[in-house]
């Protein structure tokens, strides 16, 4: 089996089973704000793993606050800068974002905001210039800035450092939607300079609803859950000890992978160029931008993406046709419809978005099948 | 060791870890919202899951909503009912609800809203006649009611079927903190006729980091994490598919426990009248008043809590003060301050809470070390 669909979920990642495996015999099992000896050794485990994801994402030990995953990350965000602005009332975002991103500003339209949408390219960029140009405007009134690092159905790395600058010279906060960005690519929190990032644990093998939030203030953090003063007050509950140590263990297996991106993305690469030359008619979703080094947007325009998934998991591999949530509509995808990409061509995606230690053979048993698939699918056109 | 803080959290349960080791081999590992094959199996799965919750707590199958804990069920059903409600401006809670309840009413105090807290008796039970009154005088203007089912610290068991009455003749919704209650003593949602209810998954042996919210009527929800639409929309990000199954391994183990109940009760009430009649200062908080089967809040005037939570500690049983959330000040809890506790008492208590499948001879060998604990602390009484 191959599964090529990292980008929607991770597997547990072997480490972090064998981890879990031996903290279920060993214990400790204990509410980790309790006085106890007990309470007292989960806390210093879940501490300890706060202090390496710290050290992994580049960033101070108390800018890491722990939570369910990246969306209650971005609902956290916009809650902190939303909440109480009285004055300013544009959100701005791109016409790429997550659909966690877009829903939640759709909800701030619904409470006086109003929400403006960056353009973006044929190639998945976001346009910086447009960026630009309302920030000369009108940033007097732009409450916040929210475009992601990396985007989930294409891979484009977007100039997320650019629009940063930008935003800061204008004091104007920036959430960057990291959830695909980190733990695929390096990533230092500081020096990225950003004011929040997000990540969610199933993307990285850590337990699912495991996340991190990360703030360069936490000070000035309004919780989105209040609950009883856990995680210094910034988010309510009983911490998830467990799955917030798997987190540490996730992100230092990947750390470790960091190292197979050039060849990954060299095979990649070769990997795409097969297909194209086979197939001249094939299409490479922001082929020429800087992209995931795992991830490949494909279409055959005329082949429905959904026909060529089925006949990819026919052969045992695993791929979706867009992101996971909006996998069940049989059309364009918002991202690719930002883009301008043509109808037929955005009918006839699969995206195949593997891991960084993903074995490179991968590429070829994917190419083989992905021709197979392809030659019989020809045939039968179905638009 | 014995492990008698279940109140403040539950191990890992046994037939939990047994279903994640197997559960890890075998898999499936996907987003629940992905089109393939292991996206909707791990979807099946994880509505298996909602579809045994939903069983064993008497509510429907979308009734059930997954989340990551009671904390966040509760931030929930504030942020529905009080952030578009504009004309009714009070908000009813006790004197002994959990910091997750006040410090939330207290964050809807900051936002236009005022918060009056229902006295309590001697025994830990809230007045309901003061509600009927309030209810009686001024219904057009309160918002919302929130009174726990069963206390965390003393597990006295509140009125909650009539307050639950009282709300609904007045037509005011009614948020019924369950999270002590729900997993030590049989509960119906829909029976009980509740509007809401919560749980948390860490409390029943189920994997940190999950819960349950239960909702008569969902589609009034308003979701607290918005995201791309999972659970119906009522909660958004990617499914914590694995906490969630664990939930129901969980709850399935806990119903089978409920046969113990009055065997352990009146264990637990022979073990407190051991102790008394060794030690006649020694009080019992709630003593008369219905309470949960597993729980004893024990105070020897004279003698500080933590030295006995200490002493019990060196003979490996652990005990905690009061709550894992305020265990850290020696002080009498809140809790016991609404109840109009003497200080003397609130100062010296130590909660001791076992689970339904505990050995009846964890309260023998309880008795002994709280006996030589009690002898050892009274000849150097620090207060």
């Amino acid at each position: 089996m191959i599964y090529a669909d990292y980008n929607g979920s991770a597997p547990l990642s072997q480490d972090v089973r064998e981890y879990l495996v031996k903290r279920f015999e060993k214990g400790p099992f204990a509410n980790p704000n309790a006085i106890h000896y007990l309470g007292t050794k989960t806390l210093m485990g879940m501490e300890n793993a706060r202090a390496v994801c710290a050290k992994v994402l580049g960033a101070d030990f108390d800018q890491v606050i722990f939570n369910s995953g990246a969306t209650e990350g971005i609902s956290t965000i916009f809650h902190t800068i939303l909440s109480n602005e009285k004055n300013k009332k544009i959100i701005i975002i791109s016409g790429i974002e997550h659909s966690a991103i877009i829903n939640t500003a759709d909800y701030y339209a619904t409470r006086g905001f109003t929400v403006k949408c960056l353009p973006v390219n044929s190639n998945g960029i976001v346009d910086v210039d447009t960026l630009t140009k309302w920030l000369k405007e009108d940033s007097a009134n732009i409450a916040m800035v929210a475009v992601m690092a990396a985007n989930n159905e294409t891979g484009v790395i977007q100039p997320y450092f650019e629009i940063n600058s930008l935003c800061l010279k204008n004091n104007i906060p920036y959430l960057c939607d990291t959830t695909q960005f980190i733990g695929k690519t390096p990533f230092n929190f500081k020096e990225s300079n950003m004011h929040y990032a997000v990540c969610s644990g199933h993307k990285l093998g850590a337990l699912t609803g495991t996340g991190i939030l990360l703030v360069k203030n936490p000070e000035k953090l309004l919780p989105l859950i209040i609950g009883g003063g856990q995680e210094k007050g910034h988010r309510g509950g009983t911490q998830n000890y467990l799955g917030n140590e798997t987190l540490a263990v996730a992100l230092t297996t990947l750390e470790k992978n960091f190292v197979n991106i050039n060849t990954l993305t060299e095979k990649r690469v070769e990997f795409e160029k097969k297909i194209k030359s086979a197939f001249p008619e094939v299409v490479i979703i922001g082929e020429n931008s800087p992209r995931l080094a795992t991830t490949t947007y494909i279409s055959y325009p005329g082949i429905h993406g959904q026909a060529v998934q089925i006949e990819l998991e026919s052969q045992d591999i695993f791929v979706t046709t867009s992101s996971a949530c909006s996998d069940n509509s049989p059309v364009t995808s918002k991202v690719l419809k930002a883009m301008g990409t043509r109808d037929d061509i955005g009918r006839g995606v699969v995206r195949i978005s593997l891991c960084l230690n993903s074995p490179l053979a991968y590429y070829d048993k994917i190419a083989d099948a992905l021709t197979k698939a392809y030659t019989k699918l020809a045939k039968v056109k179905s638009y």
